[in-house]
């Protein structure tokens, strides 16, 4: 085989992976437990073909996850968490965790049914470890109250942003409504008792009946 | 048979289901995956007697949830949620959403698996709707902040009690924290942007390293 058609076999494996990724992530976000079968459809690749990269349908998985993470290091970095007024951070984390458990929780459902739970650990720890920086900042600072644990507003944060997901999915609440809804609930969360609740970002929009 | 060995044997049958419920909430609690003999075991009971009551796993679990939804109805109603003070009705709510919840939790994990979507569901419907009653009295008497939807509010009062109880089992928070961390939190989540966030019950305790 000559040089060049090596190379050209090697970026065709390459295009394939990444349209089995993409699509995996497309495909399990739809429904958890989708088979190998629909996931090399939908990244228009035969079975066989998936199968010369992933030994099994745990390792297509596996690789997603490893994308997804990629992609929320990608969203933490952009969002500056360290720098400016607390609220403000806590704005930008919102939105972040937001998009990130959105287009990625069905993923972790998949994941969380056949992966090891040391290694999802892992996928939460950066975006937690971002998540209590900003509150451990805005506690230091005095802008939010500090009578509750850092860890607790780490864990609330995950079990807000997850539960409006789900809401999102069941169709009680609307996708482009939920970061207003996580922001607000948080905003309120982390203002010390006794003062008022400030209004961030564009939290506090028409009344909703 | 006689009359009276009838009416003896009946008791009998009455205690063991009772000895099998309770022990399938106990076991349940401790292993949602708990198997048929290990529930028999630890109610005392064998094998052939609890599938003389029960046909199989699954009937088991659902005596048990009707079991745990007779209690939470008993601790709704004791919470007295529509008389006075929106603030302190919340305290009330939440107390009872904690201990229904944190208890009954893992059983309802052991019938997730195994029982339909809808019984589930109607195993919320109740708790949810005492909750929704409360969220919107708030609302309505302008004490709870009303640009957010009252169906957010429940859902964030079942996501944040759930994130707790995760939170214990795995060690990130002491069980009876729990309940201020939540009060916490939905205190915050309810007051209106601009007002001050109040003293609710016991929520403000020493500062929490």
């Amino acid at each position: 085989m000559s040089g060049s058609s090596e190379r050209a076999q090697r970026a065709d494996a390459q295009r394939n992976v990444e349209a089995i990724l993409a699509a995996a992530i497309r495909v399990l976000a739809r429904d958890p437990k989708a088979s190998v079968s629909v996931i090399a459809k939908e990244a228009g690749v035969g079975r066989v073909t998936l199968y010369g990269h992933f030994p099994n349908r745990a390792a297509v998985i596996a690789a997603a996850v490893d994308r997804a993470l990629a992609q929320t290091t990608a969203a933490i970095d952009a969002a500056r968490l360290d720098e400016g007024d607390p609220f403000e951070a806590l704005a930008r984390l919102v939105d972040a965790s937001w998009s990130v458990t959105h287009q990625h929780g069905a993923l972790l459902v998949a994941a969380e049914r056949i992966l090891p739970v040391d290694e999802l650990s892992f996928a939460h720890a950066e975006p937690m470890a971002a998540a209590e920086a900003v509150f451990a900042r805005g506690q230091r600072s005095g802008a939010f109250r500090d009578d509750i644990s850092t860890g607790w507003l780490v864990t609330l944060l995950h079990s807000v942003t997850h539960g409006a997901s789900t809401a999102v999915h069941e169709g009680g609440i609307d996708a482009e409504d939920a970061p207003r809804l996580i922001l607000a609930t948080m905003v309120g969360a982390v203002t010390p008792p006794g003062r008022e609740v400030p209004v961030v970002g564009g939290q506090v929009a028409e009344s909703v009946p």
